[in-house]
């Protein structure tokens, strides 16, 4: 395994989480134009520095009757005319994907800078048929086809095969909702910032928090979410130049120092089936962390200032605990117990609420993760700030742990 | 602009695009399958070795309801259980978006062995269902929407444009389309290989050759196709060793030579008025071309010895006469009339039938031209092969004339 080329990260911008373009009667192409033109703003980039654009997204085809994604960026100015532009998907992970692609083309010398830009517009459609629509992300056909709300349950399945090895109680899923929905209180783009839970309303089950499939209830949920971001890479002879005229030193500048990337079996079942003898429940999963840590030249999960992680549900995040190696395998709820997995905890983990509390435009959670982790590194993380934060890991995951994508984002 | 890193091109396998997958009641990993287990056979590539998959598809989300189209990858053997997979969208160009991507991230070292797999099953919908789907090709709320097939009326348009600039006839389009339905009868694997076309046939017009839209007729148009390609690219350092293990001697492994890759506004009216006082009706993809070449090394189109062109509708292969330098600007007519476009000219455009006489699952595209291009320089085309070919061009584009992706795939 060779050792990464240097991907500068420069910065980005989020839309906010909480908006509803459709109520806003705005096309997508408005939410590409305000996170790329944001981006541009923040970082002082012209927009005729940008040379390449790679774009995330999971399913407008199904959520906007749209496809040729990457040409719409674009709509966002008219200095992009003529700018190569491609389309990444890999489900909930389509973000990652779009950043590892841009990453590659940096790294083999193509160009020296370039927008990714995630995003996804949800709210299109009713919750009903919008969970349809993420049944693609597994095989639809022997997965989703004919059942209401097939993620929930898919991820439902996590929770209960932790249950049967290792024993799980919901208390600590509903720990981790409340941390995340916490954290979010603090993020002024979290979709759930204004929104009430705690962990005895986490806890109960009722008309105020009914079960959505199998043991998963609405608090172990992320929401439907629309939003776009976007992150500006560099090659370092693009950072040096941006550094001095920037004023700062390259040195500051996160960037990519590692990266992981597997894919396991379709059917969850079949990963199932496949990790029986294993002691970690999606070993490809463990894998991906374990090469992003390998390739930024890091040891453990205790080299890095907090975690960004996928927890489209409470099991995601409960997998990811020891998947990390924050604990042994099946014991994440020490962690949790113990308090490491909050902001001002040993390990921190979605110090922006993640996805359950700062939203999940399927798209666009890879590029937040970065962003966020850009923010923290760079103490411009406001009220979410983890103090000191110098490296910052990331989990993105597509489908019911199918593709797997892990940076480690840092300075020095 | 740097010099391209070599990137080999090892072979691969094209399904018969004849064959209807969902009246052999048959998912599309079948596809998958036979074109990967394909591929791996013609190279001798145990499926252990593969390090990466790269896959092409347009749109299987509206065509058979399925994302996360990577993944699917796995399905193809046991071995990949584990194998980092995306999936690459840009319309009709899909599949040479994950050429290029496979192709970034070995030349930036990642990996040594990468599969591309360029795939589309279209026949599992009517060709009016079909039709609207490819209109999310175009900016669908304003192209397409409630327009019956609306691709042959926008390249329908291109055709006007250029009749309006330089003048168009007919006949000359009708040519076009005899040529590539001819060379698809030496094409053992094209769709229309046993079909019947004349160049008398193609002028005509009525209930024999209806007009699909503008002065676009059956005849000048691609087909619904279903398909899929898989092609093998490697680092040198693989190529190495395989090519001693084969037997063969490195240099005459075919290589990546230069690559171009741009995008043009979405809607075909905007391109039209960007170029207004431009020579070339689409500029950006002449840039593409040019590009290519530059990367490659070679002045002008007589470098080459073939052409694999998008002919998704006669008019982008008209188009694509005088962009790839054959004639001056508008002059493609003399070509035609000249002969220098058929199998035997001076610059044979799409020996292999093209889109028109091969087939156009859209996805697979990109890919079957690259693997086309491998054909011809190892002199394996049978009887479409072109006579001691070393370097072959390629043109991939999506939408209407909105992404263009372009390869020189050669040796020496």
């Amino acid at each position: 395994m060779s050792n990464t080329p240097e991907v500068y990260v420069l910065g980005g911008y989020q839309t906010d989480f909480g908006r509803n373009w459709t109520k806003e009667a705005k096309h997508f192409v408005a939410m590409i134009r305000e996170s790329v033109q944001g981006g541009l703003a923040s970082t002082g980039i012209d927009a005729s520095e940008i040379e390449v654009a790679h774009v995330g997204n999971f399913a407008a085809e199904l959520y906007c009757k749209q496809g040729h994604l990457g040409a719409f960026f674009l709509e966002a100015d008219p200095a992009f005319s003529g700018l190569p532009t491609s389309r990444h998907e890999a489900a909930c992970a389509s973000g990652s994907i779009a950043i590892l692609a841009a990453g590659a083309e940096i790294e083999a010398g193509r160009y020296d800078l370039a927008c990714v830009l995630g995003f996804e517009q949800m709210k299109t459609v009713n919750p009903a048929v919008g969970g349809d629509f993420l049944g693609t992300a597994a095989w639809y056909e022997h997965e989703a086809q004919g059942i209401e709300f097939p993620f929930p349950k898919l991820f439902g399945k996590l929770g209960d095969e932790y249950d049967k090895r290792y024993g799980l109680k919901d208390e600590h899923l509903a720990a981790i909702s409340q941390v995340n929905y916490s954290n979010a209180r603090l993020n002024p783009n979290a979709q759930t910032r204004t929104w009430y839970m705690n962990e005895h309303h986490a806890c109960s089950t009722g008309d105020n928090n009914p079960i959505v499939g199998g043991r998963i209830k609405i608090s172990d949920c992320s929401q439907v979410t629309d939003g776009a971001v976007s992150l500006m890479l560099a090659s370092r002879k693009f950072a040096e130049g941006w550094a001095e005229r920037r004023g700062v030193a390259l040195e500051s500048i996160p960037r990519i120092k590692g990266w992981g990337h597997h894919t396991a079996p379709v059917r969850f079942d079949d990963k199932v089936a496949e990790s029986r003898n294993n002691k970690y429940v999606l070993p490809h999963v463990r894998q991906t962390v374990v090469d992003a840590f390998h390739r930024a030249g890091i040891a453990d999960v205790n080299g890095v200032d907090a975690i960004e992680t996928h927890d489209c549900f409470t099991t995601s995040e409960y997998m990811a605990i020891d998947h990390f190696g924050i604990t042994e395998p099946g014991e994440s709820w020490k962690a949790v117990e113990e308090g490491k997995i909050e902001l001002g905890g040993a390990n921190p983990i979605n110090p922006s609420g993640g996805l359950i509390g700062a939203g999940h435009p399927v798209g666009a959670t890879g590029v937040r993760q970065c962003l966020d982790a850009h923010k923290q590194i760079t103490e411009t993380a406001g009220d979410y700030q983890v103090a000191g934060a110098k490296n910052i890991a990331t989990l993105n995951i597509g489908g019911s742990g199918t593709t797997s994508v892990s940076f480690v984002v840092g300075v020095g």
